[in-house]
């Protein structure tokens, strides 16, 4: 894996396009946002594939048409697909290259703050099949990913919060000294200043592929990723992926998972309002009904993680650290979620 | 990779069917000569996906029927897909298995001699795409291969030669008394005798998949591998793939590719004629005119192995013994097509 930090990504991309065995795929909006740049780069126009933004494109018919491009341009395996866009474009790209002859190179230039501290790294890819989010995919490692924070810039709010939360959870999970720095920098952050953006990114990039590397196929270690994940998942599948965004329902997810650890005395009342005080200055807390709980229990119970139907919850056990476990009792679960939010 | 030779193979695959997580795949004749047994092993009727027999069978649209029976079905990350047939049905099952959940255990059961002693080994999954051979494809490896001879029983003349083509392919480029052994057991491998198959099939995996062990993604020494298939795939390619099967191309592919490596000096007349002699006991030879001739080396021009666009050939350097060449003149390469099966 290797992953660079750059301040001009379209110096960084044209030794990748001289020679005329490429593709580059992106979305519209990004396409309208940096055009002039974009075209600059490409020279030849046909050698880009515009994908309709939104989740929905992550499907097999956007793939078949990444398919007949590098048939029409005649890519080799010396060729390289170059992805531009944030998580959808990652992994439809990247499992596109993955199954063209057998694998071709492929380049990530994630333009969104999740995608570059999360979705980009892990080589996964995927895309959604018969109504299942990543039915189909690949374990594949993009030759490299190259990082310019320029395009967190032209963020929305609420996308660039939804990667924020990642980046908390880097801290809470694996580094304790980070999420401080998080918390006395909040003001900055969402200034966007680009030395803080620079750190934050780049350190949330250390902390996960270095998880990574060490469990590539995602079988032990690499679970310690999922904190807020368990319960971030059922939000997103209760709400149909309409209401909540992926990160910001991971934050929701953080909040109730710290209370069950906070419950079950994995931690500190201290501990406890630190995290949760940083977490509620991201997002607007949500009253779950008891219907609602109900509801999300059965979807997580059917979550792939879990071993013998016992749901997986990785949960704080210190600073910096967490651990899994698979006995928390539903009614731990419920308490979390009717009072996460409250004093 | 695990490969086992085994005297039942409906003994052999009750283990994956015990619970009902799997999904097996095979195509119409299969079905048709062993339904009794099938249907046994099965128990659940609808655990079998049944594709229609023939390359062309090897597309994206069966990859989604695959997909949407293991949906059906509900296959979870533990789950099995057998896949029972020749080298079309091994190729689009482990395609489907490789992307499926990123990756769900498959098991081989090749019932083609081809398919036993070649495209069985080597992790190769692949369906056509656009009119092109394997253009979509991964690297992925079965749990296991198990290898019954009792299917070779059934195999139509022409397929059991095919397969036989690459038998004596590995003699050739690896192992000289597997080469003599072959010879001198001829009329018992045309007679089909158990011991005799088995040790062929035995001794074909042994050498095969020790290169491709050296070598799992194709960098170099699996290149050796590709002796006859430089003229093999011209002509398979030449004749729009109806004219001969793979492993008979494969076989006037050996005796053009023998001939260029006897006028290069590369090997001395003995062992020409020996390897010729065998090789003409399998196959009726073609004469290729000068028009076919130009036409099937522009096709070798266009080969994916070449560099620099020379054509690639490994040809045999002594017994047992091959090297690869990039420099061979266009008129060697006449000559050989033009004399090949001649005195």
């Amino acid at each position: 894996m290797r992953f660079r930090l750059v301040d001009n990504i379209w110096d960084e991309l044209k030794r990748y396009t001289v020679d005329d065995n490429y593709i580059l795929i992106t979305d519209d909006n990004i396409y309208r946002l940096y055009k002039d740049d974009i075209d600059r780069l490409l020279c030849v126009r046909n050698n880009i594939l515009l994908i309709k933004p939104g989740e929905e494109s992550k499907n097999l018919e956007n793939v078949v048409k990444i398919y007949d491009k590098l048939v029409e341009k005649n890519i080799d395996r010396n060729g390289f697909i170059l992805s531009l866009g944030g998580g959808m474009i990652g992994d439809l790209a990247g499992f596109a290259a993955s199954t063209y002859k057998r694998g071709i190179n492929y380049v990530q230039i994630p333009t969104t703050l999740l995608a570059q501290v999360d979705s980009s790294i892990g080589g996964k890819t995927a895309v959604n099949y018969g109504g299942y989010k990543n039915l189909i995919g690949t374990f594949y490692f993009p030759v490299e990913t190259i990082i310019d924070i320029r395009f967190l810039k032209t963020l929305s709010k609420r996308d660039f919060i939804s990667g924020l939360g990642e980046v908390v959870k880097y801290g809470i999970i694996a580094d304790y000294e980070f999420f401080k720095y998080i918390k006395e920098n909040l003001n900055g952050i969402f200034d966007k200043e680009d030395n803080i953006l620079r750190y934050i990114v780049g350190k949330s990039v250390e902390i996960k592929s270095s998880i990574v590397e060490k469990d590539k196929f995602d079988l032990n270690i690499r679970h310690n990723l999922n904190f807020g994940h368990t319960v971030g998942h059922s939000i997103e599948s209760h709400f149909n992926y309409e209401m909540y965004y992926h990160g910001e329902a991971v934050i929701l997810g953080m909040l109730v998972e710290l209370k069950i650890a906070y419950l079950k005395g994995l931690i500190g009342n201290e501990y406890f309002e630190e995290i949760r005080a940083l977490l509620l200055s991201l997002i607007e807390s949500y009253k779950f009904n008891e219907d609602e709980i109900d509801g999300l229990i059965k979807i997580m119970k059917n979550d792939k993680k879990n071993i013998d139907r016992k749901i997986a919850f990785v949960l704080p056990v210190g600073k910096g650290k967490v651990d899994t476990f698979f006995d928390i009792e539903e009614k731990t679960i419920k308490d979390a979620f009717l009072t996460y939010y409250r004093e």
